[in-house]
């Protein structure tokens, strides 16, 4: 029996987030109790509302809040460049070091044969067709540089390198320099 | 601008928890991205209902889901046995190793001069009138091995051994240890 059935509540449920064990959940509980009540349910509605109002952006499959996210519908963003990526996490990762300000295109995968996980089953057509629309002058694949990364990437690389597109091969740990410094493949 | 407003303000959120920063909290945004709905709200809610319903307890000091605590109120406490800590996160620690069956007293901190806390800013009166209540029979004094958690072992052992319970010294991280193989100051 513990002192509050509400404390012990909430940090078995903050053990379960990646990276937080019951030490962490323990210590981030006590904070909240000294925490402002308004900042605690200004954090819970944070989480709620991001739950019922983020979808998946029809045009390049990241997190969006409409139909459209707010990168695909800025008109400051070089059209000409796209940069793919494994998932919705790696926009936030590129997006945020400020360097690149092209497009991007979320695969919500990579090409894994022993998990099942073939062409077919990623964002990859949808990708085939933006290229061949004529707008894109360079095609980035930021994709890891795991066997599946390098094996995804070589499979995108030969489906559309005969439509034109420029093609390079970058991960996003060194995404800047990448970018910086990018070579034809 | 980024691909979600709603991403992003729970990410900045998140990242005023203690031990969290920027990466952590964008992965457990992202994690809750893929969480289901109900565990999400499940979690919002437990945040929420910590803040409202949890009190201090009239009698230990501790935290609460009434005025007075569920280790308080157990039966099968040793009433004889008060184990004196600092703070409410202390009772947690200590009720969670199994093996400390007493109740606890909160001092809500230490006496330190050079931060203004002295004695009478502490839980210490409550304490001294349990003592003299005569029902206990061992007043162990869990504080950490500090300057200002021995200063205030020192008081708080000078102002009530007169009244004849036995005392003892423990830090937090060897508590069990402590319980195991106490010694008579």
């Amino acid at each position: 029996m513990k002192s509050s059935a509400y404390l012990e509540a909430l940090i078995k449920k903050l053990s379960k987030l990646p990276g937080i064990g019951p030490k962490s959940a323990s210590r981030i509980a006590f904070h909240m109790l000294g925490m402002h009540r308004d900042d605690v349910e200004g954090l819970a509605r944070a989480m709620v509302e991001l739950k019922r109002n983020t979808f998946t952006c029809s045009l390049c499959g990241g997190i969006s809040d409409g139909e459209i996210c707010a990168i695909c519908l800025d008109p400051g963003r070089d059209t000409g460049l796209l940069c793919v990526v494994e998932d919705a996490k790696d926009v936030l990762t590129i997006d945020g070091t400020g360097e690149y300000r092209g497009l991007f295109h979320v695969l919500h995968g990579l090409i894994s044969p022993l998990d099942g996980i073939g062409p077919d089953e990623l964002n990859i057509r949808a990708l085939v067709e933006k290229c061949r629309g004529g707008t894109l002058r360079e095609v980035i694949l930021a994709l890891n540089p795991s066997v599946e990364g390098d094996a995804t990437s070589l499979y995108i690389a030969r489906l559309i390198n005969p439509v034109g597109a420029d093609l390079e091969f970058a991960d996003t740990a060194t995404i800047i320099k990448s970018l910086e410094g990018r070579v034809k493949m």
